[in-house]
């Protein structure tokens, strides 16, 4: 009995101890990261010394050899690059949209060819339009009043939803599909209300998926608030042509690299817990918010560890995925070698929603729930810092094909509100992110790690 | 026995459909004001065509038209105006500030004066410079050192803090006490670094408060960027001095008003929930995210309820206060009309910490735990919409004085990271507000006062 109350003594000392510990050691994560972070004055080189960096582009290649300077000069025990081949669209010259009445003067529009899309090529692309609202609305008009016309998708990303994403997910069908599908009743062509949560003038890109069997079709995003202006124009004149030209191509796979850097772990060296971004972004601006804002706070969990002095039990691990934008070959890569090379990647953290306020963490649908409430136990030790909801679903789609080989998938939640201001546009530049969100995010997905670090995760 | 268990019955389903309800009306509060919201247009009338505010000012005058004119459009009860005498500042013409080395060129810095202080005049001011970090270094370095000088406070708002409200007022003492606190050593001037959680170019103003007794002397706010340039050039040349010019004046008090109006009450239209924000404003800008949001805010909160048809039991009150920023005078002359009324204020909810991303609510501290215990009982259903903390202690400057009164005193928490760039400055402008986090905010606080008027407060 006396031996039992001892030991108990013991072991609340000890549970303790560890909790003042793991207190005092994200303290020390956020004060290194807000005092003296690097995040924000690496993300100012690569957004506005680099910029745009689609997957194959000339930004890309430096964006590379960018990254893997900065792994090295933070101390990194390791950084290598994982070679891949990536698609290789380019966007050509300005695109540029017309509505044609069929009396009185042309309104030129703004709109931006769809990534993966073919072009017009100079001599452009004349036709009626007919709105539609949803995709299964092609099915009911059918071939008779589609063939020969441009398709005009008009549904408004819904501004109920208090998540972003959530409203972006119920529209982003028809961006995706909606060229393909237009082209099976024989649309010429396609324009696309932009995934955008505000009336703007500026459009959003975001890739299209053509599925083999159909003809390809040029298809373009137009900005939101000339959306309504096309469609009110349309309510008036069901006759009136729209115009677009686009030069846009598709070339060869191009090489490229996925940038990985580590520290080694000192007791379960095997055991990886990844951190980590994409590099690409669309070619439109300088791809800040996505994904430049992950990239830099992944390193910097890195750097932060480092200037820290703290020495990890499990291998950390920073990895810079190429084309999450336009196919998905870094992830599938990255996945496909830890394969082979029998990797243990125990967790798997991404941060591509943006460099906002940090809210919380989503974990993977797949996680075990005696994983997903082991992760909820440290919640008292992030809900101090903002962190706050750890309820959803969902991981990035750099990271979701590690899943299926056991690893916990979890992906950085900061606020959503602004996100689709600029995602995909040309206003995703480097003024849009606030220094101090920027810095909170980079401490916020340190502190999990740190956690993950020092507990393994069941 | 078959009783009880009946009675149990009916209490359960009674709750559930309550319950349910409640869920459902904070759902179309949110849909409201997400899809048809009027806070965004309301606010870009206010800070675009009216823009600065200071009490006594044109601005103001103009702003208290406008607010009684907008309930009155937005179908309020009754809309009034409270009579009162507020502080008259004038910043009179531009001021400027001058590094001027014992050897070399001189440097030209931003400053602005701060609210309350006395100007230069045409001559301006010349002298050495003092720098310290904090009040308690004047009685370090006494009369000897400080006589004749011109003081420097140079303590930054400290980064670390999550909070940036935390990091403000640990910085603050400077601006509001520091110059008077100099004067009592022989300082001739103070010269403040801004109250900002950033390096910027641009200075913050704000209040400072002369104690009677001692000589008033002009104060300025200087940038961060510049006070750091300050500091570094005072460690190479001790013997430089400093030249400031500044045309402020205070002038005799100004009549003005509160705007008051309500929907009244069903059942108790005798106990008051009042929401509100201050339609004063800093004189450097267009007064949007201090506090234009808040005033549109309460507004939109009543606009919401009558869009729904929501006939409320108790009475809902929108009142925007006058010169919150530069004496409370709107505040306390509520407060005492109430008292001399013998109204009951059962809840006062101010929205004055700008238009960001609704976190939760702040309740008074001398709030009974019970009602704390209330309130808190009702976060299920306001956690679906992010607000998430309502741990945290205090209310708006405003309604403070209710809370003597047995008030329920409650402020709106929205996320804090980027107020201290806008803050005061020449940068708090309409741009600066995101539609969506506006609305989002309207919508909570109209959340809690349904709830308080649906449940009351124990």
């Amino acid at each position: 009995m006396k031996n039992t109350f001892l030991l108990l003594c013991l072991f609340i000392v000890a549970h303790t101890i560890a909790q003042t510990n793991d207190e005092a050691t994200i303290r020390k994560i956020y004060d290194e990261s807000l005092e003296r972070g690097k995040s924000y004055s690496m993300l100012e080189y690569l957004t506005t010394r680099i910029g745009e960096r689609l997957s194959g582009s000339p930004g890309a290649a430096k964006a590379v050899l960018w990254a893997k300077q900065t792994m090295e000069d933070s101390g990194f025990d390791s950084v290598w690059l994982q070679p891949v081949m990536v698609p290789h669209w380019v966007r050509g010259q300005k695109e540029t949209g017309t509505i044609r009445p069929s009396k009185g003067k042309p309104m030129n529009v703004n709109v931006c060819a769809l990534g993966g899309s073919v072009g017009t090529g100079p001599t452009g692309l004349e036709a009626q339009v007919i709105e539609v609202k949803k995709l299964t609305d092609l099915v009911e008009l059918g071939e008779k009043h589609i063939k020969g016309k441009i398709v005009f998708f008009n549904r408004p990303m819904d501004p109920k939803f208090i998540s972003t994403f959530d409203a972006y997910s119920g529209a982003n069908d028809q961006r995706h599909d909606g060229p393909t599908e237009a082209a099976k009743y024989g649309a010429v062509g396609a324009i696309v209300r932009s995934m955008g949560s505000n009336i703007e003038t500026y459009p959003h890109t975001g890739s299209t998926e053509y599925k083999s069997g159909f003809p390809k079709i040029p298809a373009v995003a137009i900005s939101t608030l000339h959306a309504d202006w096309l469609s009110k124009a349309l309510g008036d004149d069901k006759q009136l042509k729209f115009y677009m030209e686009s030069h846009c191509e598709i070339l060869e796979d191009a090489p490229s690299f996925n940038v990985v850097g580590e520290i080694k772990g000192s007791e379960f060296p095997e055991e990886i817990i990844l951190v980590g971004g994409h590099l690409d972004s669309w070619d439109l601006a300088q791809g800040a918010h996505d994904d430049g804002t992950g990239c830099v706070q992944s390193i910097e969990v890195l750097r932060i560890f480092n200037a820290m002095g703290y020495k990890p039990k499990r291998t950390i691990r920073c990895v810079l995925f190429m084309n999450e934008e336009n196919g998905l070959a870094g992830g599938n890569k990255y996945a496909e070698l830890a394969k082979t090379n029998k990797e243990k990647n125990i967790a798997a953290i991404e941060s591509d929603a943006g460099g906002f306020t940090p809210r919380g963490f989503t974990i993977g649908a797949k996680t075990p729930a005696i994983v997903k409430a082991y992760i909820n136990s440290w919640k008292h030790l992030l809900e101090p810092y903002g962190l706050t909801d750890f309820s959803q679903s969902g991981a990035g789609a750099d990271i979701e094909p590690l899943e299926a080989q056991g690893t916990t998938v979890i992906s950085f939640l900061p606020d959503s509100q602004r996100y689709f201001k600029y995602h995909h546009t040309a206003e995703d530049t480097f003024d849009k992110v606030d220094k101090r969100e920027l810095e909170l995010g980079a401490a916020s997905i340190a502190a999990l790690v740190y956690l993950i670090d020092r507990n393994g995760l069941k």
